[in-house]
This record gives C-alpha cells, sequence and structure tokens, in this order.
C-alpha cells in the first residue's frame, strides 16, 4: 500500500520550502496580497484538474504553516492517491492574505512533484504489462536542489529508487573501464567498497557473461531493444534461475510504449530518466469560496 | 542578439550547484569514480543529441569547477544558442575522475535549463507567426529553489519574464477582489505601491472595460478563446492604438497550436506555465575520447 | 489603517534573527545570565523611551521565542503604531535568563527598525505639509542583510517602497546611457522586459521631455530644486493631467526641511536614502520589574 | 597605525556580501544592466563625497568579485584612511554591466562602515580632547547580522571594542542581581567563569565601592554626570593608582559634547552605542568615466 | 549544582542537528525504517550502559523532534548527572519508524557529549584530590563544529571553559613575541583590547616575572612539572597572595596521574585539550520495548 | 596504494572549514594575532608530534586558504601516508597574522582526522594479523556534522566504509522485526529497495541460516565470540564458499586484541563504532621558525 511508503526527510522538506518562499516573496512580499483587508479569512481546497497520482503533500502543508502557523490544511489522502479531475486533496482555511501568499509555492511543489508521481504510475502500469515482476526506477537525472523529494514522489508513483546519490552503490560504466576490464573494475569495487551492491552497464551479450563471472549484482543493458534484452536474460537466469543473485536492468529508450516489451522480455528493473526530468507537472489548483 | 541578455546572477548559480552536488555526492562521494586510476586524465565534449538551444552554461561550468579546480571547459557557444544533434557546446579536459563526478550534475543543468528554452523557443516562434510583435512570457510556476535559473533560460530561449516574485508587480485576480471592485482594487494598489505595474486578470469583455477605466498597465486576458481575446484588443487599442500604455497578456489555454491565433489576434504577451513546470530535458550528454 | 499593511515575510524575519543570535551567543551563550538562578522568572514590559512610531515587532517576539520557546510576549499594539516616551509595546515574562539573553537581540531589531519607520513618518509628515498627495519613497540604500526588515519598517512609517531588488523595475541613469539616447534605453527596455516599470533619472528639462516622449512611466528629477521640479512637473502634468500614466519623483536633497516645497512643487513622489541609511535608533527599553 | 589593525574575518565579509547580493538581485539579476551592451566596459572610481574615516574595503572588494571575478578594484587607502570631499578610495575597472550591478551593494556597505568609523574618530577625538588616554568603546547595539562588520569599522575609526559577544565577558546589570549583591554575583562569575573580565555596572558610589571590594575588572558607570565621575574615578584610582587592575568605564549620555569632560574625569573608556546604532552614513560614489 | 549551568545556545543545537540528520537521511531517508509498518508505535528508553556524566540531551531531544514532531521524550536527568550502567536518562514514545530514524543521530550527540562530560568529570575529580580550588579547564582544540556544544559538555562534567573563540580573551605564546617582549606584547594587548583577560603562556620563571611585571591576569605555565610550577606559583602568589588579581594555569602534560600534583602545586586552572580531542564516548543506547 | 583513494567531497571540506573558522574567529577575530606586526611573514612546517597516519590534508589546507588567500602551503604528503614523530608533513607560508589565525582550526581538523586515519590503521593490521583478507569497516557512529571528512579518514587509514546514510542499504536489526520475521523483511526490503544491498543483524546461529534462506548479502554476527564467529562462518561460507553472494560482517565487541581472533575466525568485515566516536586525536602541531 503507497501510504506505507517513507515520505521524504522532513528536513530536506523544510529546507526545500523555505528556500522557494525566500526566492517567491522576494524583498517586499506580496504586493498583491496587501490589497485584500488584513482580517479577511479564506477558506478552500486543493483540487485536482486532472487525473493523476498525488505526491508533495508534506510540501504543500509546510509552505502554509511557514507562511502562517495560523493556515490550517486537513487532507483526505497522502502521497501515492489516486486523483481524478475535481478530486478535493485538502481543505485549506485561514488568513485571506497567507492563503494566497503561499499558494503558489504550495502549487509548485503539489504540481511538481504529483506529476513525477504519475508519469511513474503509468510506467509502471506499462512494466506490469508486460509482467508484473517488472519495477520502474527512476535515476539520477533529477531537478537540482529536489532529489530527496523527487525520489519520494517517484516511490509514491509505485516506482522504486534508483542510486540516490553516488555515495549509495557501485555503477560501472564504459568510462570506468580505463585501461582495466569489467572483471577488474568489478574486483576493484568489491575491494574498495566491501558489500556494496555493484553494477555493470553492459552494452552487448559479451559484457554480461563478463559482468556475471566478476559476479555483479546488477546487470544493466543499455539501449537495448527487447529481443536482446531477451537474450541476456536468458543467459542471466541461466546463472540465477530465481532473481535472487542478480537483477537484470535495461536502461535507454524505455518509453510508455516499449516498457511493456522490456517487462515481458524479462527485464528485472527498467529506469527512466523521464520520470524526473520530463514530467509534466500535474495541473492541481487551490479553489476558494467566495468571501 | 541572445548572447547580450543577462545570464543568472553569479550567487545564485553558485548556491543553486553547491546544493546539487550536495546531494549527489552524498556521504562517501563517488564510489565509482574510484574505480579509475587517480593520475587518468580525460578529455571530451559536451554535445547536444537533439535539436534544441542551450541554456545553464554558468551551472555547468560551475559544477565542474566546484568538484575540482583543475577541471577546465572551453566553451564556443554561449546560452541562447541554437543547438543541432551533435553539436559541442564545450571541451572539457581535466582528472578523470574529477570529470566523472562533476558530469551528472553539470547535465542535470544543461538538460533541464535547455529543456526550458527549447520549449520557450518554439512558443516564441509560434507566437512570431502569428504576429511578430507578440512576446512569450514565463510565469511563476517554475521548479521550487531554481526560480532565477529557469527564468534566465526562458530569456535564452527568446522569452521575457513575467514577475520574478510576488514583490516584482502587482496581479490582481479574483481572489484578490473580496469586497471591493477592480476599480478599487486598483487604486488601493496605486495608493500602496506607487509606480508599480498593476496588472488585472479580466475572464471578460466588461472587467477589460473596468480594468482600462481603472488605469491598469497589463490587462490579463484569463481562458479565454482567440475571438474572445480579439475582441478586448480591440478595446484596449481603442485607448491606446500606439501600444504604449497598456499592454494585453493572454494567459490560460496557450499551446504551441494556439498561440499563433492569439498572436494574430492582437496579444502582446503570452504567458505559458507550461515554459517552466511541463518543458521535457534537452539530451545533452558527456563524450569522452578512448583513454 | 498602518495596522493593515503587509509586514515583512516570515522567513524573512526568522533567518534574521537566527542570525543575530548566532552572533550574540558566540561560543559559550550567555556567561552573565548564568549567573542567575535558573529557576526565576522574570516579569516586565518593552518601553519606548523617546516618541516614534513602532516597527520590528515580529523580529522582537521571534528573538525570544528563539532562544526559549516558553518565554511569552503580549503585544498591544503593532507596527506603525504611535509611540510616546514611556509607551508599553508588549509584556515579556518567562525564564529570567531565558529573557535576559534575547534582550538584546529583541531590542536591536526594535530600536533599529522603529527608528526607520520614525525617521520615515517625519518625512511623510513634511511631504504631506507641502500637498497631501505626495508620497516618501525608500531606496535600495538598505543595510545589507536586512532589506526586507527595513522596507517593511518604511512601510509602517507611512512610506512606499521603491524598488526592493534590481529585478523589480528598470531605473535608467546616466550610466545606462552608454552610446545610446533615452528613447534607445526605453525601447530596449520595453523589449527586454515588456510590461515593467521604467523610470527615467533627468538632470534637466530636456530629458524630462525625451522620457516622456519615450513613455515612461516615472520621471526621476535628480538633484534639482524646487523651482526646477514645479516647471518639469508642469511640462509632465501638460501630458497626463490626472497622475494616472507618469509619475514624477524627486531624489537627492530631498531633507526635512525641503520636503514640503518639493511636494507643493508637485511631486508625486519624494526618495529619501536617509530613512534607511542615516536613520537613529529608536530608544526602546526592557523593563523588569523587581524579583 | 590604522592599518595594523585587524578587520573583519574573511568569513564574515564573504557571507555578509553574499547575503546582500542575493537581497539585491532578485530572481532577474539587474533588469536595468542588461540595457547596456554586454561588452562595454567601465573604468571609474570609489569616491568619497564628505570628509570621514574609511571602514568596509574588504566588503567593498568582495562585492566586486562575487559578481564577477573580472572587475578589478585598485585601492590607495585602506581601512581607517582619513578622506575628504573628493578622495579617492579606489580605481575600479571591468564590465560596464557588473559594475552596475554591483555599485549599490558595494557602496551600501561603504558607505554604511564608513559612516561608523567615522563617527567613532569623532568620539575618539572628542575623548581625546578630554585625556588622551581615554578610549571609546563600541557596545553590542549592532545592526543585526553585521556584528562582525561594525566592531570592525569602530576598529578602523579609532574606537576599541567592547564585548563582540555574550560569551566574551561578565557583565553584570541590575537584573542579574536578583537575589544576590555585587559581591556575591562576582563570586559566582569568578567560580564560573574563571580568568574572565568581569564588569559590574554601578549606579551609585556605593557600589563602586562594593564592586573593587568584589574584585571586579571593570566598573561601569552608568548615566552618571562627570563630576559623579570624577568622584568614583578618584575612589578606584585609590585602590589601583596606575590603572593597571580596574578600568573605569562610562556608559549612558555620552555624546560628542560630553565626551571631554567625562574623559577628563578620569574614565579610562567611555562607552556609545551610538556608534553602531545611530552613525549617518557616509556619502561615498561611484565615479565613472564617459563611455 | 549542575543543573543551574547553562546549557548550549538553543540556536546551535538546532544546527547541528539539522546538519546532523541531513547527513545522516542521505537523499532517500531511511530505507530500513520502511521496512516496519508505517502505523507502528515505539515505546522505549534511552538508557546509559557504562558509568558518567550526562551531556547533550538538548541535542538528542531536538533530534527526535525534527524528525517527528509526534515523538515524545520525558526526561527524568539533565545533563550534569551521573550516570551509571542501567541508569535510564528518557522515555521516547512515538511512530516507531520515526524513532528508528532518529535513534543514531540521537545518540551520537549524547554518546559523544557524554563522553566529553564523563572524561571532565574524572579530570575535575583529579584536580580537586590535589586541591579543591583548582578547576580543569577545556582549549580551542575541539571537533569543528561543535564548538558550543562541547564547551557545553565541558561545563556539565565540572570543567570550566577557556576561550570559546578567539575573540574572547589574549592568549600571547611565543609566536606572538615576534620582534618584542612580553611586557611590549602585553601593553599592546591592552592598547588595543582594554579590558579583556590577558593570558601569557611562560616556559620557564623568569618569564613569569616578566608576565607578572607586564600586569598579565592569567600566567598559562606551559610543559613545566609540579616543581616548576609550585616554584612559579611562589611568585605569583607572592605578588597576589589572595588569588584575585592573577590566575596561574598549567599547560602541557596534564593527565589524570599528573593532576592532583599539579593542583597541589598551587595552579589555579590545568588545561587539558584531551577533553575534547581525545575523550572516548559514553556508551549509550536506545532500548524498546518488545513490540 | 592509499594515494589513489578518494578523499572526501570538496564542497563538504569547505562547508566545514568555513563553520570551522566561523565558530573559532567570533565576533571581533583574533585578538592576539593582532598584537603582531601587520607585515610580519611566517615560514614554518606542519609536523607530527607521534606517529601515525594522515588524513585531513584537504581541510589544513583549505583552512590557511580561507583565512588568507595568500597563505601557502606545500605538501610533502597525502592522507593515508605513514607519520613518524617529526614527520613534516607541509611547509607553511605567508603572513604571520593568518598564519597564527588558521592554526588552531587546521590543526583540529588534521589531529581529529588522522586520529581516525591512525586507530583504524590499528585495526586494519590487527585483523590482517588474522586474515590478510579481512577488512575494518567504519559505522555510522560518526561524530555529528562531520560524517563525510571522518569517513574519508577510515579510508586513509586503510579501512572501508560502512553505510554512509540511511539511504545506502538497508540493516535489518531486531527492533524491525516487530510482527515480522527476517525472511519477511529481507522480502519487502528486496520489494521496497530492489538491488540494494540487505544485510541482516544475527544474534544466533539459526538466524544465520534464516537470513541465509532470505538471501541476504551481508550477514552481521553481532556480540558473539571468535567461537560463535567461526560456526557461523562455516555455515555462510558453506552455501558460499567463495566469499562472491554474502559477507560475515562481525559486530560489537571487537577491540585490537580481539580482532586477530575475529580475522582468524573466517570474518569478511569486522565493525568498529571507537574508529569514528573514540579514536584518540593524533598530535601534531605547526613548527614556527624564528622571527
Amino acid at each position: 500500500m503507497s501510504g506505507a511508503l517513507p515520505g521524504p526527510p522532513a528536513e530536506a522538506v523544510r529546507r526545500a520550502v523555505a528556500l522557494a518562499l525566500a526566492e517567491d516573496l522576494g524583498a517586499l512580499g506580496d504586493l498583491t496580497a496587501a490589497l485584500v483587508p488584513a482580517g479577511a479569512l479564506a477558506r478552500g481546497a486543493l483540487v485536482a484538474r486532472a487525473a493523476g497520482v498525488l505526491a508533495g503533500r508534506a510540501c504543500a502543508e509546510e509552505a502554509f504553516a511557514a507562511v502562517d502557523r495560523s493556515v490550517v490544511t486537513r487532507w483526505g489522502l497522502d502521497d501515492g492517491a489516486e486523483l481524478g479531475a475535481g478530486t478535493v486533496l485538502a481543505e485549506v482555511e485561514g488568513p485571506l492574505r497567507s492563503v494566497l501568499t503561499a499558494e503558489r509555492t504550495a502549487l509548485n511543489f503539489l504540481c511538481h512533484l504529483s506529476g513525477i508521481a504519475t508519469l511513474t504510475r503509468r510506467f509502471a502500469d506499462a512494466a506490469a504489462a508486460g509482467d508484473p515482476r517488472c519495477r520502474v526506477l527512476d535515476t539520477r537525472k533529477t531537478t537540482p536542489g529536489l532529489r530527496a523529494l523527487e525520489k519520494a514522489a517517484v516511490r509514491a508513483g509505485g516506482g522504486a529508487n534508483h542510486r540516490g546519490s553516488l555515495s549509495e552503490a557501485v555503477l560501472v560504466k564504459d568510462n570506468h573501464l580505463a585501461g582495466t576490464s569489467i572483471a577488474g573494475a568489478v574486483a576493484r569495487a568489491r575491494a574498495l567498497w566491501p558489500g556494496r551492491t555493484v553494477e555493470v552497464e553492459c552494452d552487448r551479450l559479451e559484457q554480461v557473461h563478463e559482468a556475471l563471472a566478476a559476479g555483479t549484482s546488477i546487470v544493466m543493458l543499455d539501449n537495448m531493444g527487447p529481443e536482446e534484452v531477451a537474450a541476456c536474460v536468458a543467459v542471466v537466469r541461466g546463472v540465477d534461475p530465481e532473481r535472487r543473485a542478480v537483477l537484470v536492468e535495461v536502461s535507454g529508450g524505455v518509453t510508455l510504449e516499449t516498457a511493456p516489451a522490456f517487462a515481458a522480455a524479462g527485464a528485472d528493473l527498467v529506469s527512466v530518466g523521464a520520470l524526473t526530468h520530463s514530467a509534466p507537472a500535474l495541473d492541481i489548483g487551490l479553489d476558494l469560496e467566495e468571501g
């Protein structure tokens, strides 16, 4: 159940919201909010205007609270929830000026992160159509400064997280093989970073053999078509029939159209940079009641 | 000439890159770069893999330099330049480990910001097809924490900037009219913030009359079709035939398909949230020479 | 009513207070407060020792709370309130150590910002004596790091805010005319930054003509005497008799003595750097009851 | 010689300038600088427009460099130097856009800090007129966030620094005597913070006796007239004729007019909050050569 | 009573904890805590596993609260309390995931700071065995970034604080005597920093004479044995028999074994770098009740 | 070769040094350095006073440079080098004031981090004495705020890094088994975090069987003696004779005395919290030439 997934670290939420508010308020604050009476109160709701998946709830809550502790948000849904056009995410109540001032920052987080969750869900569904065991992974191609929040949005969408940072796992690519072989690189990785996940990017079948022989834990098949993937998977499953010791990740060229085929070809994981670098925002708005 | 446009503030670049590197390096740094010899040198190039418009050069430069001052980047192009698949943006030279470590952060900025510049250019061209005097505007729907960089990317793409923050101009929307009229709101805006741009969102023609009477400097036509826009423009131009005192901005529902029609209908400005909230990344990569 | 004016952004208050406390507490904290018993309680009041205008309330509240959440401050007045010698601003209650530790930081904000509000009120009154329609503006000559708080203090004093940052409006001065005319500069400003306020600094009458012809929204008369100002105003009002399209700002040499004359000469705005760079602190203290 | 005095810590300069630039550049950067050609170069000079004492050089240098590393500033004078109207502080050379963008931030530091140094010099001279051994002290009544820079400006002006933070020395005031005597408080201070300077605020002569008996290192005479001060000094000098063990500080009511009398009355130190909370800015400007 | 001692500044606690959590949570947060059900609750206790002295309570409280405001910690003891193996410091209650996520950060502060307090207590007891008037001092040899917290831990352990920063007092060492004598250096110190504690490091008896003649407030005896110390003390006490004007600090080579002898030799203060640079952590753990 | 090991991220070094300098310089800077002539130059060397292993070079370099860019440090050794009493690490040259001001901060990093590297080397040697294939691991028991630097110091000492943060790997302990079995927890870990290292803490042999059956990648044996470890190793090696798929980590009670026995018992890894929480500082000093 998605509600059981861990959200973003509280500290990351606070820092990102503080930064976002600082850049949106500028030196004078909200010129326009000053036009409404200081004592006016607002009641309204955060409402989805299109179908998708919710993410960014903690950021939106924090945005309203950071502008004004007296603004109250009551949420009926949590990250990971399916939204339709018109779904109410939360009720918002508090001083009208404060609500107007926080609105855009709260929505920017919600729309951006829900956009990621929504695209992730679509990819997850596409992969599952090929094979329900296939998982969708994000990448390190995230928006600078929002890594923790975007990775949490991927989880909300039903995806899994690839490396969150360069210190989480070893991933050997072509450029890391300067003057050495896959075997040499993996051996060095095990010596330097014992017990770590070691993944090897393979462009062709013979590299898969090398990577398996070297004892890699994930074989990443880079820019292959489904048939090549199937051939590589056959090799891997020959060694590890129960998907316990080695996982196969497909990377490059995974689209909503090709994902089912890659999954059906036996990929355990398909990684999709677009989840975080090209997801369009989900349209979510704030509807205020007539004064 | 795009080279003449102001880039992002240097401080904003430094801060964003420092944050991005911190989140990507984690507690241990780059596990995988440690596999290559400490003394190995890299030579390579940042290369566009698809057509588009460059933005984010300063961020990419800073990313390499912040990881290792001895990495050198030589740029032949600047923000705003047209790229084709295969265009070389810059040569990169330095310690291989450092180049590998900085690569993703540099590319994340380049791809994200060039994606924005590229989409902006397409919208600018579309609007110009309708009327070359029509300008494309961004909005405050930016990715949290990247406002200054994204607004600079819009400029690189040939767009113009709407408010960079809530303190830059007054923009009166429905929710600001609690208990008052457009005339009342504009009068209050002029009293509170003398000399500021005052823009009024209008949903229907009669509000345009009100806004003009109140002396607004920009009339924002919200969610109208091209015909309605034309009717409103006629009213505005009746008062200000030379486009000197009042500008007409069209907002809501502006797509690459509809932009020409809105421009042809006489809009001075079309604002497009998608420029910053939904632009897909432009594919740019780092090609390293064989060791 | 001043109470209706927007105060400083909450985030700006928190950041400024955290910085101020860090610099005042040093590495060991308050050596002297440690002399009083840990359990002693304080009751007292923040009291004005001279006549003036209150500003900085939010900072003072935050200073006490940031040192110790259990210190309570109860305010009877808000920013913008008139103070006389002896006026009680707020009651303060909490652990004596904490109150003593926060005292200086709270007062530094209050005295500095109220000093600005007080001087602003005097200038506002002086200008109003010449013409009640004339407004007093601050400048960007603020104390580094305190821009948002000082601009809010100017509002509390009855002044209006000029640009809060370089990104809020265009202000063309001599040095911006390198190789171009006023007409050229304004045209370029409108092309680069459509819809923005464009202000032009004029040293002599003919420049006023040029600026008006170029379509500037504010004419800034720099270092002129009241008679020259009156002559320039006559030109401007000839074009815009109702003060709708073009405002006249007087800058340079505006003192409490000359402000009435400039206002009487027809200036819409007089800008005064001294409001923020040379306002003496208002004397406010903390009176504690005998233990 | 003032050149021998320590300036502000480099880190404090960097942080303050980064903050000041961030608040001045806003989200879009300098709209107006974009009007001048990208390639235009500027040559100019920072020039005093009134007599005073220089402070803030390091901040001004950093402001230009932080905006653009290619801007060069060449200084002929250092903090503490006497300035007359027309004195050239430094030559500035670099891209015109960058010079214009950094100008206000650099000047805000220079004018504010030189204002403090200038007022300090006047107080130092006034005190010296009474007795050349008398030194002028600042207080903790500094502008929030600028403590380190303002204290350095006081040194540049020839003043000495009182506590830089609450952790630097013990200063016992009335409110610290809750339930104890001066003797008790000093004893506790020596027990808690051995070897620290302990200063005691005295409102009347008998407290001076108590403070001396308790072994205080500085006696602060609060709000006394010169005659009372002379009487207290006589008591202190009776115990410590060579000004070695106990210093007498006069605090409260010290003005340029009264400072000589307090010095003549034998005060070792006169502390003046106005040095940092009420010094008017010194007028310094940037003169650019005609393009 | 240790409860009366001032703890670390609240701001220092918040900043250190935020930093520590950011580095421990990384980009994804706590992978393992996600394995337990989102709704599971934890009850447990922070328990000492060895004898020692408590310090760091405020940091531990803040660590749990910063991860999740709904985690409650109930403390029966405060900094400075004696702990035995098995002593319960606090009860902890809240969502199991949050408790597990915060556990290590809370314990890292507690174990490190309590380790310092514990070693300080041992040194304080050792010194007291030689002479109960002798106090143990820390140094500036603290762990970078934790100065304020470690100095508070020393106070909790019964030690006193030497300089918290370079701006708190003058300490003249060999390297500061370039081209001058002790007398010259002290005179210059008194001129530059009137009223400040001036301490002089002495390697041999004649320097003690010089330092006394110069009017130093603390004589630091560097790397002497107890007999040499006794000889120096005799000289100092000859001038200041009541320990009022000059303190003797012994520095270098002070161990738990030698501390009593140094105290017995008449040292007022013994300073021990090891308190902060080499104190082993005190073993404290979190015991959770069976689910 | 240790020189080939990755040092700490540059950003982490800059941030830690900036923080350390800020806390050491305080509001006034270095009072004592001001006693030496502004123009005096220093030449000296960083010298080890005891045998050990170097770590922290980058921090020391940065500390001198951050205080004054004109201070030059020339290093003959890099992190990981063996030091004897008297070994020169680096020559230092620059303005005497700056060198004195930076000295303590540079040394605090060097002494603390070299202390960690030194203790790590001793543990690594001890483990190697039992079996050269056995590696020493650090833990997350690091000093708050210094995780990245301390983990790099462990690498310099020849140790390997366990998790750098909670997001790097899954480590299932007792408290994570609330309501589930080892098999359940590992299955959930693989589902939530595919491809990640999953480690399971085992208190007794039967849990080792469970963990192996569940497919864990590291078995952590907690608080067992060497014989129990040997028994568990036998089970693991029965399944994975070539040490490829499962590693055995011994945790708890590993001392310099017991490490050889644990290694000899077949442990692949021994983890030692003391490396980072209890390593005494290595004595390193700065020797300056006579002026």
